[in-house]
């Protein structure tokens, strides 16, 4: 049983919540607290063991805890989440190769692109593939055939692998902390269209992709996780883009593994990450 | 203040700590727990804030702490450190240029040296340089000195920057888990002497350094940290060594952090750090 | 064209080897030397653009270069490989989804396993798959099942992904320089069985993953390519395991394209890469 | 004698280039080349080992370059430079610790600082210290001031070691391609003041340090070298800045050593590093 904690800081509060599984005879077996001075916030995420119904550990830790909290205790059932993606299939590779040998503990109910290029490695894995093209809609008539799409599913999670166009606000408010975009470039240095272009023209000599959940500004979440890579003078912008695609499939990889162990809290528009 | 405890693990140990300092109405700034579950051990870093006297914060979690227990409460007064050196510079340049402006937060008592290539540079900072060569003389002669030399200190640590003499057991047996050493290989490859030729004849595409504490067997300490960097087969072994020293002395200084700031813990032959 | 040179070093050369290529009207695209002083070698990698037929240029350059030479000439006809595996999929994955999608410029023509468990995933892709148990064999017998299984494919080059059986000098002989294995640790530490067992163990910070040509001694070929990840006391040998996985199968996999492009050469037990 | 040509590409440039040096019996130890096929430009250093003078080389050379060539031939005579400083002392303690025990092969003729923090650490190993305030002085005024100060010296490059005024375009067009800056942030990432703060309120997981030559535009020049390292939630801005500080120094240093082994062309406003 995974407990998570997101609320006011007060003196005590480890002390209470722990006597409160102390006395439901739970075994701490995995614990981290952060507190954010600036925001006076305290943060939790506790592992225990034993026999006790979720409700009840509810019950009993609303009792301690201060009024504006965040509480949520999960007990392991699969999560469900639905791929976008556009013509690009690293990150689409790597996630379905992760969750066909059952490495990523989530329910994968479905993949929407908006080319077809993929359709037919998707359906080799029995995993449906949604083909919604832009091509002769308006933005809005698109996204909401995404979203009718989507809706069917009731996903928890909605994982951006490459989807290269950008969603209005009112499609994303939909799904708020629960949109993973990956983005080509090391954020917040070259947002925007064409990062390995960008990066080429300016002469950078590191690389990168970011995670991110995904909010109303493009490119703006808050950042999940991020990894570079060396690069020279002697790579074209296409070079950069062929170097960059296992960066970006890990970052994108690394990051969803964290929200899916519940390993990350949004506050503001930060992350914390345990 | 700094709390650190190390104990058998069991069921409510952290409530019954925390307990503690609720009581004593110390408030809790930054926590860390781990338990080592191969060896059923709890260690726990706690910085607190308030205004309780050491010695009863000391009674108090003693009276809940198990039997075998190691409880150390630090409040902040610097330790007292030696250096020992043989030739090579970068490492020492390292620790006495942070100390000097005060980005080491210890008291640098001396230096010991077996040449007398770094006095020079030492004494322009004020620091004790004693040189006692080792020409001449029985590894137990040389030994018997050097400690003759480190008593009048009476030190904490003792940082074995570049010391390229290999101490006897019965030397290092007087500071068990209190002499640093930097060893220029990424551990366990490499050991013993000239590991860049080593590295150089291998081949190996990276190459490291790995901080430690010293105990009787050469190279085999618990490892406190350790980097690498990437080389190629362009660099002959004295290259690699050049391009090594930078990595030599940042993990040299960033493990004597760790230590200064009372977040490594000695389990068996490894280190937890906070 | 990409020409590859290998021969004693000599004053001059570049001028001579220049001069053929300018004679032929070939313009330099790309190109590297490199001299290893110690056995007094000379290293070429060139790239070339022009009308020229391989057999002239082929005869051209060895009018001009010392008699103990080797020289070859690619014009981009892409090479047979044969990926060898046991139960651990990620290798596999890995080098199937850049195949698949033409990111591995190979001709990957089989897939042979001694368990059963990654042959319903090799066959969506229409690869074929060979089951080779070696239970209830002799080691002879089982590697003269798998030499005859090769033979009839003819490859240029066999990867290891993950391939758990020990290999006799004798098998090895029939593909030198052409086998490459990845070994899951930063050789020439933890060699052997269980690195990540022996990585937790040793309390080390840093684990690896290590591609290597293979030779007579299990772990001691010539290191192609090195990579490594940060670890720390909190992961079992199991999380670092799972932690190692992708670091394994992108080693592996930039070792393969390096030795795909013709970068990597062999001199004694180490490589020189362009 | 190290040789470097920047030149319009042409075909069989090499061969008359090494043409050339066979001629003079100079014999090739160490040699680069890369053509910038967008602008197409021709790149090469060359290490050669002979007794030619190199006002002999250097005409032979010229007879076969194309016209608009810049041609630079360098026997080992140490450049002179100057360092600038405020008050952060971690570049400037790395610059002169290598320095001192011959580490760095320049001539380091005076350090200029607009505070006098630094000034008893520079004094200790006999270097100049001028200190040149820029309180209560407009900026013309300081700079002039600078100029003059610089002037005296004559120095080949001006190392910027966390200089923390803006410098005019006036000033910096005395010196084009020859001030190297550090900027603490990874660029272009973070422009401007306060980085640190700015990665902090980004929430960004790797921070990292650029150093580049200094043109017109404040943090725009040609970037030379540079790192980054992780960081996570619970680092506060300074924390942050204390955590950089070791990239900061190593990248600064990393990159002078490029320059003064002379590795580093500019090209536009990018680097080709050999």
């Amino acid at each position: 049983m995974i407990i998570i904690i997101d609320c006011e800081d007060q003196k005590g509060l480890i002390h209470k919540i722990t006597g409160v599984l102390a006395d439901l005879d739970l075994n701490i077996v995995q614990n981290r607290e952060f507190v954010e001075h600036e925001r006076n916030r305290f943060y939790m995420r506790t592992v225990v063991e034993g026999e006790v119904e979720k409700g009840i550990v509810k019950t009993a830790l609303e009792a301690v805890l201060p009024a504006n909290h965040t509480l949520s205790i999960s007990t392991g059932s699969l999560k469900k989440m639905v791929i976008m993606v556009t013509k690009e299939e690293h990150c689409l590779t790597e996630l379905i190769s992760k969750y066909y040998f059952g490495n990523l503990k989530v329910n994968l109910v479905a993949v929407v692109g908006n080319h077809e290029h993929l359709k037919a490695y998707t359906e080799k894995f029995n995993i449906p593939y949604h083909f919604i093209s832009h091509e002769g809609k308006s933005r809005e008539t698109h996204e909401a055939e995404l979203l009718d799409c989507l809706k069917q599913y009731n996903p928890d999670y909605i994982v951006l692998a490459k989807f290269m166009r950008i969603l209005s606000e009112d499609f994303t408010s939909h799904y708020p902390s629960r949109m993973i975009n990956i983005h080509h470039s090391f954020l917040p240095a070259f947002k925007g269209a064409n990062p390995y272009r960008q990066a080429y023209e300016r002469g950078v000599k590191i690389i990168g992709a970011t995670a991110h959940f995904v909010n109303q500004d493009l490119d703006e979440g808050p950042i999940i996780h991020q990894e570079v890579i060396p690069v020279d003078h002697s790579l074209s912008p296409m070079e950069m883009a062929a170097a960059g695609k296992d960066v970006e499939k890990l970052v994108l990889a690394k990051a969803l593994q964290l929200v899916l162990d519940q390993k990350v809290y949004v506050s503001g528009n930060k992350t914390i990450i345990f």
